[in-house]
């Protein structure tokens, strides 16, 4: 499982021992990423340096609707700064304008300043229709990036399985697919996996993979008693007396 | 109260009819601004042209956790585009750690490049402590900014009164304060505009201006009786047989 997870924090007030922690942890449990905001690449980079986790940075995150010029410079800026892989955000309102080339060449634009380097484009499902989440899949196939990514974690709803269904149906073979947004816990992940997605963003990863596994017989309902870290949200008592 | 309006439209899924309506009416209500993403400030300022309101966009929004290079680039971008203010959200993580150089530096390199523009600098209040919020006051001053504006509307809540009296008793003369996110009634900022805020940042211009104005009587509760598009969020029928 670690190896599939982009340990995601993108908070707004994340600090420098948040940052820390992300990191330490993400090598202790060898995730394959951290994904953090590009004012704090450089000192993942520098205290990655001697692990195989990668750093991961966002552009045009969330929102998705500065311009091309200013995603292309924060690709750049990102890459000096040591950043391994780019989730970049596609232009929502010009996807939903059916601006379809501009939506495409923005792309472009950024993959060929990347130099090979992963590149994940997030679609923010939460905002599109069936239609639109299949234009978009069409555009990463021929586009030939990396990853299609459901989620920023900022919108109103994170990754489904029916998402990734419609992806599925229309992505070429190539097209890996990352799931994020709202997975936190171990259950959840596996079902994506099951699916095919080979990336998981999460701000939850230990929860994930060190929380109680036991949603089968809980069901994480009021009737759960799997353990205070167990990730049901609930409180619960079972590995107290262990 | 229409003078001291920002006309906000900064959702990632707007489209090109949300922004020429977004123009249209603040033309016609004589808003001080219209507050959009980067991408459609082109459209903004062509739809606006014959008109005294001005457009204004967001930089290294709503995160802030861009980097300083970036900051400086998209307000060249915006200014090019045609912006006439520009809101850029700190530094906040930076704030947190106490990089209080970092992030004056940061606003000093974004003013520098705006050539007498309006610049707010936004410190998302939810985000900070007292005496955060207090710091970021005084940087404010120092940095010579236009205004100091209390939140991004994308956190986990917008401006409050509080705020505004802590940011009233450590600004100089001249910093002015626009107060946003959440303000959706007239009530609402009127109390915002009695404390000295000369700014009000909202997605709701419309509803606030036009909106029933019987929040004294009605309590905007279950009672609520004040007409079918009473701000209070309540279906009311009090106009109805007007």
């Amino acid at each position: 499982m670690n190896e599939y997870i982009d340990s995601t924090l993108l908070r707004s007030d994340a600090t420098i021992e948040d940052i820390t922690k992300l990191c330490e942890d993400a090598m202790k449990y060898h995730f394959a990423t951290v994904c953090v905001n590009p004012y704090y690449v450089p000192l993942a980079k520098e205290l990655l340096e001697d692990s195989t986790v990668e750093v991961c940075t966002v552009i045009g995150f969330p929102l998705g609707a500065s311009t091309t010029n200013v995603k292309v410079y924060e690709a750049v800026d990102a890459l000096e700064a040591g950043a391994d892989e780019i989730d970049m955000v596609i232009n929502i309102g010009a996807l939903k304008d059916k601006e379809y080339e501009y939506v495409k060449k923005e792309i472009e634009q950024v993959r060929n300043v990347l130099d090979g380097k992963v590149l994940k484009v997030i679609i923010e499902t939460c905002c599109l229709t069936k239609e639109e989440i299949i234009k978009a899949t069409e555009i990463c196939n021929e586009t030939f990036v990396n990853f299609i990514k459901t989620s920023t974690g900022f919108g109103s709803r994170g990754a489904s399985l029916e998402d990734i269904k419609i992806i599925n149906e229309h992505k070429n073979e190539v097209l890996e697919v990352k799931a994020s947004g709202g997975i936190k816990t171990r259950k959840d992940a596996e079902e994506f996996l099951k699916l095919g997605v080979t990336r998981i963003g999460t701000s939850k990863a230990i929860d994930l993979i060190d929380g109680c596994h036991c949603d089968d017989e809980c069901q994480c309902g009021d009737n759960c008693e799997c353990g205070d870290d167990c990730h049901c949200g609930e409180h619960c008592h079972c590995h107290e007396e262990e």
